[in-house]
């Protein structure tokens, strides 16, 4: 799938750019305000900023990957794919490999859970997020219908675990966490759990309906780019209001 | 040895990059975090930051050199070594020069032995590795097979004498560890050998078995990335655990 118009192709370059901002701005944000929570809840922010920073990475290296992938004639107003440089999807793989791990880690974090359960189940969920992307990618580089089918499915089934491990795994801790923040931690699983259902439709998009033209690509490209600023930018800020409720319901005072 | 086919060219490519990200994320973490643990593992952790560090820079450098590296058709679908730019594969020896000797540091660093002790066995290590690696690289450019056995052997005798000095020489004092961080440090010294057996592992294959086609290269660029991952990022997130499990049972409360 490619774009054919320089609109189409404008749009998901200047998408990109804003992404690149977006999450440049949240990594600095959340590094240079560590402070502000309790100690026990910096490790948490210290990754929070770690998934947007490799968010950032990736992003910047996309944006460079879409700029170089197609040609541009302003004169004739055509534009046409690289012959030497495609676009390159896997960073988007590369990048879920590490960041979703560490999203949920960071869930887990700041709910200052128990060392033993801490450990157990950011381990499992973390596990499953890579399971989850590693079963992924084949069918997104696959060349038949059938195999990204097969994989799809495979994939589904990590990622229906953790939602299960999300909503029924952790609901008795959740329950257990102070008034403070208990919303806040509800409405972070929520948006986690929402913006990752975007991630399928648009993987099993192209097998239902027929894709012509540039404007599903764009729409593909867009769409991830939203649903990684929620997952990652804002869900962090979630992560980071629910430390600084923690902190401050505990007595902390910034210093 | 060169990859033949865009496939494998951009397995390595995507790798490579995979690997960036990892090292850069693993350095802000350790630095971000090094006031988590007591003052008196700061070094250890400031050490260990700077391994993944100059890792980062070499991967990049890695990168870059390997896209420089071959001249790819998309329309035709065929792929060329580059007629005016070689992959450079001294960055992996540069790299290893620096690290190795400061990733058994930083091992000795975090076990807190005495004064003397410390200076004895890090110098000890350090002095091996190098020669380790400066004795492995007049047989990595060797255009003669006598060529590359005789420096590789030369090359395992510090490597042998390492293994020996990190489960003999170093035994007593794991023992002395206390016990929150006994089996955390047993495992990163395990973790070091088995990740260090993989080097020789691939120095030495092209000279048992005719390796032909591009996907001995693809094999070897992957198998050295992700041992790097393992002996650089993963045993650094060991050598922060025992450093705060060090810190925890002596009392050490972070600001």
């Amino acid at each position: 799938m490619e774009v054919t118009t320089i609109g189409q192709f404008s749009l998901v370059y200047n998408v990109f750019s804003f992404t690149v901002a977006t999450m440049a701005a949240a990594t600095l944000f959340f590094w240079i305000n560590r402070s502000q929570v309790a100690p026990e809840y910096r490790t948490a922010i210290t990754i929070t900023g770690l998934v947007t920073f490799i968010a950032l990475y990736h992003y910047w290296r996309i944006f460079q990957s879409w700029g170089a992938a197609y040609d541009i004639d302003l004169v004739a107003g055509t534009i046409s794919a690289s012959t030497t440089y495609a676009y390159n999807e896997a960073y988007r793989y590369v990048d879920w490999l590490l960041t979703v791990p560490l999203l949920l880690i960071e869930l887990i974090l700041v709910m200052r859970l128990s060392k033993e359960e801490t450990i157990k189940k950011g381990t499992t969920l973390a596990l499953l997020a890579a399971a989850m992307i590693i079963l992924g990618y084949p069918g997104e580089i696959a060349t038949s219908d059938g195999q990204r089918w097969l994989w799809g499915i495979l994939s589904m089934i990590p990622f229906l675990i953790i939602v299960y491990q999300l909503f029924v795994g952790l609901s008795k801790a959740i329950d257990a966490q102070p008034a403070e923040a208990k919303g806040l931690i509800k409405l972070a699983r929520n948006l986690t759990v929402a913006a990752w259902f975007f991630y399928p439709v648009v993987y099993f998009l192209p097998l239902i309906v027929p894709l012509e033209g540039g404007t599903p690509k764009a729409i593909i490209e867009v769409g991830y780019s939203a649903a990684d600023i929620v997952a990652k930018a804002l869900f962090g800020v979630l992560i980071y209001q629910i430390a600084v409720r923690k902190s401050e319901a505990q007595g902390y005072q910034p210093q």
